[in-house]
This record gives C-alpha cells, structure tokens and sequence, in this order.
C-alpha cells in the first residue's frame, strides 16, 4: 500500500531540488548525515519516546530524563560513537537535562579556567561521568551582574583551605541547571577573600553529594526550585538551590588558571590573558544563534504544514474551504518566519567562521577585533532569540486553536525556548552592550580609526547621512545594492542621532540611562542590518542544486524587506526611505509572498526533521492531522475512566440538588 | 508587631489618593464594594487555594476543579449571594470549569433563541444546575467559520424527531468546555435538513449522558481532548470531544425562536429580527474587554511591584545596586502596559453603555447603529486581547529569569489567558470584519452618507487628508486635541489608502484579498483611535479624589505616545506628523515616565488585587519576594525526598561506570 501523503501535491509543487536545499540548510553533506542518522536513531528508540511528556507528573518526567540520559550514554558507548555524532545524538533526545550542564558548562569551566594541574585530575573522572557537575554562578539575588554575587571563599592560611560561605538569603545559589537533584561537585561563583582584603568573583571546585549514597555533604543545603514554565518543557531539569554553612575545600580547588592564591595567602595574578574568555563566550553564542534557528524551524515547519492542510471560509458551490496558507494575512505573517529561520542558520554559519577567526588571533596575541566580535555575538544572541521566541508563539496562533493543544508540539517548544531570552546574556543587557560599542565606535571616528568588520559600514558614514534611495520601481526593491545601504543608513542614522542626544547630556553615563530604550533601538538596527548582509554574502557563494539559489534569493528579499515594513518608522523618520518606497517595498513583498507559496512545504521539508523531533501532530510529514488529533485525544488522563474521579463527591450531588436540600 | 512592608517608602512616595482611585478602577463604590469582599471571601477559604495548581497531575487539577466547582455553589446558597455578588465570587475563584459554560454559554443560548415554552421547562433546570450543559459548536475541522459545520440533524416526520448524526471525522465536535467529562446536555449546532433541503446551521437541546449514572447516552460517543498549554491554566477544564451516530432528539429540542421546524417538516421563519443575536455578541465581548483589563493589570502588577525590589547594577561604593524600575528601558516598556491597563479599563466600561444602547435600540427596531457597533465590539475585543496576551509575556521577560517560575505566576496566567485571541472570534478574522466595515463606510462617503459613532471622525475625511500636526515643542504632546488628530489623520488615511488600493482591483474581492495584510493594519490602526478617544473622554468627567487625575492624564497620554512610537511609520509616511514631531514625542514620553515612576506602585495598589488572586511570589502586596521564593521552592514535589527517585537505576550506575564495565 502506498503510504498516505496528503501533502503529494504541495510537494510536487515545489520549483526546486529539497534534497540540495537540506545540504544547504545542514551546513554540509556530511553534517547532513551525521544529523540525519542521529535524528532516525533517537525517532526509532522506544525509551526516547516523548509524546507523553506534557501528561507526566514532576517526579515522573524527572525520572524519564534520568532514564534517557543513563539510555543515551549506553547508546553511545555501545555504538561507539564520536564526539560529534553523541553531541548530534544529545541534540536530538531533545529534553533538557543534567547532562547539558555537565558537558556545555562544567566541563568548559574547568577546561578554559583550570591550571595543567587542575585538569589532569578532573577531567578525566568529569569525561567518564564518575563525578556529574554544574555551573553554580547565579544566586537569588543576582543574575545579569556577576560582580553582585554575594557567596564567599574566605581563605584559611591555618588550613590552606578556602571557606565558602552563603552570608545571606539572596546569596542563595538559584537556578543552575542539574544542581537541584543529580550533581555530585559544582563549579561555585564566590567572592574571593584573602590577606584582609575582596578580590572579586572567582570559580571553585566544590564537591556537593556523597560518591557513595548521593545525600548533601555536611554545611550544604541543596534543592530543586521548583515548577518552571509549561507542562514538560524544562521542567525535566533540576534547576537548584544551593546554601554552603561554612564549607571547607582544599585550596588547589580554586581554579587557578587566571589568578592564584598561594600557600600564604598571596593573590597573584598570571599572564594568561584575560580576553581569553571572550573566546568561550563567542562560541557559546555561535551555539545559541544555532539552536534558535532549528527551534524557529520547527516551529515555521508545523505552521506552514497545518496552514496547507487546514481550510477556511471561501467554499464555492459546496466545495473545499481555501488552505489557510493561501490567505495574504496568513502569509505575510508565516512567509517572514520562514525567511528568518534560512536567516539565522546563515548568520549561525558564519559564526562559527568568527570564532575560528576570534580563536586564531587570541593565540597569536592578537585582541584587536575582540570588541567588534563581541559586540557582534552579543547582539545576534538577543535578536535571534528575542525573534525566535515571539516567532514560536506568533506560530502557535497561525495554527488557530489547535495550536493550543499540547500535541501540537508549540506549547512545549515554546516554554522550553524562552529561557534562552535570559541566559547567558539577558536579551536587553546584550543590546545595551552593542549600543555602547556602537557610541563608541561612532565618537572614535572623528580621530580617523576606522572601524572593522560587522561595523565597517560606520566608516562610510557621511556617505550613509546623506545618501538617497533610488527605488522607484517595486522591482528595484530586489538588488541587493539597494536594500543593504537602506539597512545602513538606517542604522548609522540611528546611531549617529543617539550619539548626538548623548552630547546634550552633562555626563555620559547620565545621557546613556535616560536615552537607553533609542540606544536598544539602534542596537536592533545594527544587528539587523548583520543578518541582512550575511544572508546576501551567503547568496554570493556558489550554490548548487536546481532553483535553490532562487529560493534562497526570494527568502533573503522577504527577510529584508518584511524588516523593513516592520520598522518602516526607523526607515523613513530618518530619511533613508521616502514613504512610496515603503508602499512599493510592501508591494514587492506581497509578490514575493505569492513566489514562496508554491514552494512552502518543500522549503520546510529541507529542515529534514522527523516527525518524533518535530513533536507535532499539526506538523507531521504526511498531514494526516485529523485522524491523528483524534487519536491523540483518547489519549488524556482524563479518558482513563468514563465517568470521571470526583463526579460520586462533587458532581452528583449537584444534580441531585443535596446543597440545596441540606439547607433546609 | 508591624507587619513588613517592603513596598512602604514606594507607597508614601505616591502623589495621589490610592483609595479613589480604587474606585475608579472598580467603575463605583458598589462595584468596588461587592468585588473587595468576593475576593477577600475567596483569599480566605483553604478550599480555594491555588498555590499548589501546577504542581497537580491533570486528574488532580480536574477534580481539584470539581470540588471547587461544588464549593463555589455550596457557599453562594448558604451565603444567600445575589446574582452579581455570585458572579463576582466566581471570577474571584480564578479557575475555568464547566461552570463557565453552564452560565455563561448554554443557558444564555436557550434564553436569546429557546421560544417562551423552551425558556419554561429547561432554564429552571439549568438555573438549579440539574442539568449541566455545554455549548457545542465548533468541530474538529470547522472553527471560525461556522456555516462550514458538518454535523447533520436530519428531521424525521415519521417519528417527529431531529436524528443528529457526525458524518465525517473532520465533523466531531472539538474544544467545547465542559463537554469532555461533565455535562449532562448540550446546545448543539449541526445542519438542519429537512423536507430535502439543507437549511444552515441551527442550535438544537441534546442530552449526552445519564442523570442517573453519568454514563453517555446511546450514540454518544464523548471525551476529554487532551492536554492544553501549560501547567494549571485551562487544563482544569475538560474540553471534550462528541460524535454523534443517528442520536435522535424529539423536534421540540431544536431552539425555535428565530425558525422552526413544523410537525410536517415544513422549515418556517419567525418574524423576530435575525439582528438580536448581535446584542448578544456586543455583551459578549464587553466582558473580554473588561477581562483583558482585569488580566493586564494582575501582570503589570506583578512585573512593577518585582521591578521595585529587585537590583541589579548601579552599585556606588558598594551600597545596594539600582532597582530596575529605575532603569529607562524597564520603564519603557512596563509603563506602556500600565496605561494599556487603564486604557482597555475605560473601553471596557464604556463598552457596557454601548450594550445597553444598542440593546434598546433593538428594542426599538432600530438597527442603524448595528455595523457600526459590531465593527467597534469586534476590533475591540481582537485588539485588547492580543495586546493583553502580549503583554503578559513582555511582563513575564520584565521580571527576569524568576518570571519563569510557575510560583511568579505568570507563566499560568499566559497559559490561560491567550485562549481569548482565539474563541468568540479569531483576532485576525475580527480586524478584517473591521477593514470591510471600514471601507463601506469610506465608498458611501461619496454619496453623502455620514458615519456615526466611533467612525464619524470619517465624515471629516477632507479636513483629516490635509491636515498637519502642530507640534512644535515636546509639551505639545501632551493637548488631548492635537493627539486625537493624529490618531484621526493616521487612521483616515491608512484606510483611504487601502480604499484606493482596492479600486485598482479587477474585483473588490480579489483586491481584499490581496493586500488584506494592508487593510489589517488599518484596522488595528481605528481600533487604537477608540480607545485613546474614549480614554480622552474619560478624562472629560469629574473625577474626585487629590491627585487622581492628574495621574490618569499621565497615563492616557503615556498610552497615546507610546502607540505613537510604535506606530511611527504609519504617522510618519502618511505625512500625519513630520519625523522631527515623532522625536518630541519619544522625549515628551521620556518626561512622562518619570513623572509616572513614584506612583508607579501606588497606581498598580490601585487594581486592588489580593494576594491570593494575584498568585505571584514576585507580584506580593508586601514586597518579601526572596523570602517567599525560597519558601516556595521547598514544595517542588522533587524535594519529597533528599535523593531523587530514579538514583539507584540511572544515576548510581553511571557514577559507578556500569555501562563501560559491563561492555567490556
């Protein structure tokens, strides 16, 4: 029998080869393959089944997160797999664990802040998992300001040891990941106390949990922080409390790459240059743009399949309603979505290329470009999340109330992606740092140093004040020549107007907090503007396959000029754009909208994602959502019975008027 | 002993009388009277507890649902509550159930279309609750468009009966509350055939289950859904699922007051004009104007009173860090939602003359005002409520990482709010009913008819086409007069555009399909015009109490200018303001949230929210958020034990390397 497809003829649609596309969309043919037989593995494997996950309580989605970890770890021992295919495989069990933490963040403390010495002996036991780890820097009471944190290690030259201490209850460690039920040692945040006097926040191994039986060491107190955002989502994690009561560890536990203190109780400082870390921080943000691309993909890929499934209104003489996905308004609020998943995977591809780069020119000693890249990773994380998460949402809605069902996959995905708004940078604090590189880079133009890289542009300034959009056709719309200076002039424009505001202030630092909500604006401003013209780079390489560099093209235009109906504001009061160049930038929109139609489903099928990564009953491959939304249904707790626990107390009683007789 | 209040210097900063404008808000004295004591009779009974709602599997909440349900009844007849106090006393309870629909959608259905006999036998029943009924119309496959219904009710004039029947799978009954394990009848909507033709969709009385055992009836094939977004939230409700095979209902259970079915199987029309149903839909959504200021306001609350005790950054010489209220980018966007809280309070009360004017109109025979109302309860209730969903998350963002914890309360109030968006009108579908209104009334213009109400500012199209802002200074901002041109000249204008857009059309259908995207914006651009005029007006009357108004005036013209901002291509490329107005307008704003910033938690004290409805740790009246939070986090049901369930079969053995040893 043949298998069903109710998508057949959207597929044959489609103006383009979707095999290519995925190779595009993967990065490679071989990241393609190893992302493909990671994802078919995790899809066939009972125990990583997670369609029941919303319907778990607390304590049973923890333990199936335990269950799947231990799973994965067997799995990958048994197959032998590389580093990169278990880092795929994690990728895709696709539920937040203690195991993320041990290896994305404890592990890279110890590698990137630990002495040669330090790392011989943990590493090793940290690689088998016979010790698990986390990353205890947050507290109650502070997040975004690690010069906040309140816990301490005092040194003791009695002992040489350090004690580490919680003074206070917003000292409380909070939130890290895997702290609250599963870690054995943390890599602990404290402010460092010695020779009389506060060194700052420095990193300490501490050991939390008995290897033995697993219960809290004496002087620590450790808990879960309880329920989290949605049903499933990360609520499979153990995000944890921490207290120390006058904790003691060996002094060579303080990581000691950086600065040491010595057996007297010296603070001394080595030559390791601090810049160091900003090459962790730019590959960790290279990680997160990544992952917001594959999280706005499926939730662009579960929309735009249930738009062409689900019909409404528009019935003539009794036949089939329209496909949602044929209305204008469906379109001109999914077609974007679409654009800016292609957008965020290139701007992601050429991250990677920047860390490589950023990497290199550390090594050699080389910290010219760190400002610029980090302005640059900074900003691309809080505008790709930021985007990502309204996205999922606005994706949810386009699938109507169906959207609203666990089973639709965007609830859960949803909740699970937000926090990525938060951590590792909060989403405005980033901006505002892209907002003072950017003030600084435009007040350093007057003494001729030209600016580099994703901020070249502001070298061209006074051309940008002063230039003229030349559209005057829809069309004229599609040269990439055209959209790129449209996009820097708005931003240097921005730019150029919040450093004039600043000069009216008495300090600095006074104009900088009463004019920061302008400052995030051109901050936005910038960073779209990278996107924009990575996307276009992207599309001056050679790209293979039938039409795929069309389709890239119209996706690139529609990425653009849906920004810049968005913020048409910014474009016109800043006189880069005259108002009948917006019209006819909307205009040229709509009839790129009506080019990506045909192609809608093909382009998300490139995403290559399975239905069990997907998650989605509304999105699955086939778009037999009617029968299996049915099925799924049967499937509630509250269908285990048929008259419900409660109806004898609560129910009958109502009926059969017992209130009101009691009364009486 | 005092009792804390870490909030008391914020309160005595307050310029204004807290108790009038605890009045305002509430609409009257009696208002505020009746709704101080619901909610404190609810605070104060354990059996409406809901600290520990997310926390509940689905079958525990659901029941947990019911005894409240029961409770809820069980007081108001012993405390002898009026109707208004008792519906006070359910919205206090804070808790979709079945009870919802019982009141607020089947017995309404039977009284605006069951015929005077109807009327008679079955809402004494109902009222008593010895029924409990559903309203079943939307289906698996059909929402919005309910002349797309597939159920059938097939007249039999053999036996004089209705045979109501699911024809197809798509033809299931989908997401009516109440229905999945609950109610005993239903009003459902299926297609009414009879004497061989297909009369439409029509509302019939069906029983599903037995009042004697609860049991389905014959035919009935009825369940729960399934899981919906969240944890807590709407999962409390059993929105079912219902087929139908041949269930057949005697003729007089079809609701006959509008048409009627005769003995014979002839289909007659009363003469009871058709337009009553839209009195019905005005008080509809009235309530989901009111409701979204009621939601909006819970998470302003929360998010202002958390942005005052929380610090971060700003420390001088190592004294306390800044509070991030204090910060211009916390502030521009929670004020924004602050005033959006007022703004959608005063439509909503505005909205209920509205329905007690068209409802005596239809009285009347009067139904010239009914495009105009239906158009303005339409957009209305389409902006509000996406605004409302908006700006819980943008809340939810606002109070940091912990704004993710269910115990902040937020993320559950997001979960069970953006349903609003959906039901009773898509958002989307409501703004285009508003666009075709819109551009009825632009095309009669010309033949010299004047529009009414909420659009005669349309009859003053020619003025309105020319006219220029005449804003020199920032202050100027602040004339009532020069923001309603604005807000008239930018909507005017949006919508001629569109107007002229659609005579370039071969067809006006094919042309509002074509740039309905367009015709949207124009929509929502009206829409944002009546509630800033209603505001204005508001501010218009008397009101008492030191400082109140002043307030409000800040408030009204925060929420004017920050639309202003948002929108500004729309003001600035229809040439309504110039870009040099746009700039005083985002400094005249900057002064206004300063002037805002004392009162800011004075004027959230304002809602008058306890603690218990509010159900925030971050949003509590006395500010000890940390305290509470740590509190809080003990009751994870993770911290029931000190190991965690699962250590011994998947954490010990990879601690102990089982996996590696036994492979070898």
């Amino acid at each position: 029998m043949e298998p069903l497809d109710y998508h057949a003829e959207e597929r044959s649609k489609a103006s383009f080869d979707v095999e290519e596309m995925k190779i595009v969309w993967a990065g490679s043919r071989h990241a393609f393959e190893i992302s493909d037989r990671a994802a078919r593995l995790v899809a066939s494997d009972p125990v990583f089944r997670k369609d029941n996950r919303t319907m778990l309580s607390r304590k049973e989605l923890f333990k199936d997160t335990l269950r799947k970890t231990a799973h994965a770890v067997k799995r990958t021992i048994e197959l032998n797999l590389s580093e990169e295919e278990t880092h795929t495989l994690w990728f895709y069990v696709d539920q937040p664990a203690y195991a993320n933490l041990h290896w994305g963040m404890f592990i890279p403390a110890i590698e990137g802040q630990g002495t040669e010495k330090q790392k011989q002996k943990w590493l090793p036991m940290a690689h088998n998992m016979q010790i698990i780890g986390c990353y205890a820097q947050t507290e109650l009471g502070h997040g975004s300001n690690v010069q906040g944190l309140e816990t301490t290690a005092t040194f003791d030259p009695q002992t040489d040891e350090f004690v580490i201490h919680s003074p206070t209850l917003t000292s409380s460690k909070w939130w890290p990941g895997g702290l609250g039920k599963v870690s054995t040692h943390a890599v602990v945040y404290a402010r460092l106390r010695t020779d009389g006097q506060d060194y700052g926040v420095h990193g300490f191994i501490v050991q939390l949990r008995s290897l033995d039986d697993h219960s809290p060491l004496p002087g620590i107190t450790v808990g879960d922080i309880g329920m989290k955002f949605g049903s499933g989502a990360y609520n499979s994690m153990d995000n944890g409390l921490l207290r120390f009561d006058h904790v003691r560890i060996p002094r060579n536990q303080m990581l000691m790459r950086l600065s040491q203190v010595t057996r007297e109780g010296k603070y001394v400082q080595s030559d390791v240059p601090r810049q160091l870390v900003y090459g962790t921080m730019v590959y960790v943000r290279q990680i997160i743009v990544s992952e917001a691309s594959c999280a706005l993909s499926r939730a662009v890929c579960i929309a735009t399949r249930y738009s062409a499934v689900r019909r409404q209104f528009g019935s003539e003489n009794g036949g089939p309603e329209t496909q949602v996905i044929n209305y204008k308004t469906q379109q001109s609020r999914l077609f974007p979505l679409l654009a800016s998943a292609y957008a965020f995977r290139f701007v992601g591809e050429w991250m990677k290329w920047l860390y490589t780069d950023v990497s290199k020119r550390l090594q050699a000693n080389d910290f010219s470009t760190l400002p610029e890249v980090h302005a640059c990773a900074a900003g691309l994380k809080s505008i790709t999340t930021s985007a990502t998460a309204d996205a999922i949402e606005e994706c949810r809605k386009l699938c109507g109330g169906h959207g609203y069902l666990s089973c639709s996959g965007l609830p859960e995905l949803f909740a699970v992606y937000i926090p990525n708004c938060t951590y590792e940078g909060d989403n405005i604090v980033m901006l505002l740092q892209v907002a003072r590189f950017l003030m600084k880079t435009i007040s350093r133009l007057v003494s001729g140093k030209m600016p580099i890289g994703t901020a070249a542009y502001l070298g061209r300034v006074e051309h940008l004040m002063q230039c003229h959009c030349e559209v005057q056709r829809a069309e004229d719309w599609l040269k990439h020549s055209i959209i790129l200076e449209a996009f820097e002039a708005r931003s240097a424009r921005m730019s150029v107007a919040c450093a004039e505001s600043l000069s009216r202030f008495s300090t600095p630092e006074e104009g900088f907090g009463e004019i920061s909500a302008d400052l995030v604006e051109a901050a936005v401003a910038h960073c779209q503007l990278i996107i924009v013209s990575k996307f276009i780079e992207k599309l001056q390489q050679d790209i293979p396959g039938k039409g795929v560099k069309t389709q890239l093209e119209n996706l690139c235009n529609v990425y653009a000029l849906s920004l810049l109906h968005k913020h048409l504001g910014d474009f016109v009061s800043t006189g880069c754009i005259t108002p009948k160049q917006g019209a006819l930038a909307n205009e040229q929109l709509r009839s790129l909208y009506s080019q990506v139609r045909p192609n809608a489903i093909a382009l998300v099928d490139a995403f290559n994602h399975t239905d069990h990564y997907l998650g989605s009953v509304l999105g699955c491959y086939d778009g037999n959502v009617y029968q299996k939304l049915y099925e799924e249904a049967w499937k509630s707790p509250l269908n285990d019975t048929v008259v419900p626990d409660g109806y004898d107390e609560y129910i009958r009683p109502l009926l059969k008027q017992h209130f009101r007789t009691a009364r009486l």
